[in-house]
């Protein structure tokens, strides 16, 4: 199958670097746009990313082979519905959503008798809007995509072939796999940053202004991903409550653990934990997916 | 006072980095090294960062104007008792350790009738030894001076002088507030990321090769501090074991608090406390203590 038109419903950080990566590496492939805000819409005929802005859904994805949703997970279904008059047949209908069994039945119940092959690139900034995207976001970066047992073995090939096109590296998983797997990688690390950044910024003991002056013994590096979208991942959390609580529950078990070692001065089991952790990183830096300079490669 | 010659007691990432920036910041100043590693030694000969490597830490101390103990903070008093006997009288005793309350306790007990006068620079990088420093490492960075009441105000004022030379700039508390603060803004971070990462790494249900390849969803983020020095964190935690059970608490009853509100479905409750934390990242920027560029300037 190939892919001629996309179109890209939600013009944020990811939508509109996904625009900006197909006029960069697909540029025979042509661009429609649509945001449901009218502000995101102007500033994405400003920047010229993509070769159509369209002012309602619908003419959005007429003519397109591949619609994919990048909007907030909670959103996904009203933005598919709005759409779905204007979907031609045989056109694969994807999103870019952080959990994916619950997206994808929202799709599929929206926009029935169409092909829906979920994916989630794993991939992002603190950083939100149509001004935030940049082509390179993806480079090396995985994709997960996460089709039904039905879905058509072209269209799940036509929808790795585009990831691919735009530098990420594709996994095809089982949704229900894919959330167990994001809520320990990506929400459950939110959730502890949201909190962190937020148990700090609420003491009586020390200042905001202490915390803000002294965050580079660490604390800094938590407010990052504490930035990012709040209704995005208001929306991931309640999308994918029971892994995430799953995970939560490992999680402060571990804490509980470590918290018996401080109270108990059990320096034998502390420095056996953190040697344990270390070896993460290094391994996540030979897989390519961080940064090998120390500090991330902030500038120094 | 004026310091011509500083000694160096531990030649880790902090040392070396203080030796690197007297070099380059304070070229009259001579620096004598030391290091209980005769292989760490031989690095810092092999790098010429300092004007002499002793090979005992009396002959290290001999004429130093002030020395700093860079050590772990459980080995400062050990560090102290071996050098006692080289330390002239009007020398200046300091160190860089993560706590201050028991560590200025301890080099007091170690070291009596000499001026101690602990200081914290808050700096680093999650890569440890002599040949991980570097002389900006504290360019732009706080360092808190916590003398006590019957501190010599010209001591207090020449190691402040000699902070800032090295290009930080220096705050002055009380001990007890230090190791409040840091507990919050360091210790309590570093223990959350140990945490996570030691979790994610022995979940049953996503094997480590998943955390790793997916860790660019918001994992890898809590990988590089949980990187950092076993042994050194080993020592804050048991040293400021109070602080850090005071604010862990704190932490534990907000994650409590979210943890209902993603059960419950409480949106408004998420959404609103993830709009606050945003704040607080871009309050940090404007104060020049990280990155302004997306990612923490990461390469894409």
């Amino acid at each position: 199958m190939a892919i001629a038109r996309v179109a890209i419903v939600g013009l944020g950080l990811i939508g509109s670097s996904i625009a900006r990566a197909v006029k960069d590496r697909l540029p025979q492939v042509a661009v429609t746009g649509y945001d449901a805000s009218a502000d995101v819409r102007d500033v994405a005929r400003a920047l010229g990313l993509c070769d159509t802005v369209a002012d309602d859904p619908v003419a959005a994805v007429a003519e397109a082979d591949l619609v994919i949703f990048a909007v907030p997970v909670g959103g996904m279904a009203d933005a598919a519905r709005a759409a779905a008059a204007g979907l031609r047949g045989g056109v694969i209908v994807s999103d870019v959503g952080s959990s994916k069994a619950g997206v994808g039945a929202a799709l599929r119940a929206a926009l029935p008798g169409h092909v829906v092959i979920p994916a989630h690139p794993v991939a992002g900034t603190e950083n939100s809007g149509p001004a935030a995207g940049f082509a390179s976001l993806f480079d090396g970066r995985w994709c997960i995509v996460t089709p039904d047992a039905d879905a058509p073995a072209a269209a799940v090939a036509a929808l790795t072939g585009f990831w691919e096109a735009l530098g990420a590296k594709v996994d095809v998983m089982d949704a229900a796999h894919h959330d167990m797997v994001l809520a320990v990688t990506s929400h459950l690390p939110h959730l502890i940053a949201y909190t962190i950044v937020g148990t700090a910024s609420e003491l009586e003991e020390v200042t905001e202004s202490e915390v803000i002056k002294y965050s580079a013994g660490g604390f800094r590096d938590f407010t990052r991903i504490a930035a990012s979208d709040p209704v995005m991942w208001r929306d991931v959390f309640l999308a994918n409550k029971d892994a995430v609580l799953a995970t939560l529950q490992r999680f402060n078990e571990d804490l509980t653990v470590l918290q018996q070692a401080i109270r108990r001065g059990d320096a034998a089991k502390l420095e056996d934990w953190f040697t344990r952790t270390r070896a993460i990183r290094r391994s996540i830096i030979a897989e390519g997916q961080d940064d090998p300079a120390p500090d991330f490669g902030r500038r120094h």
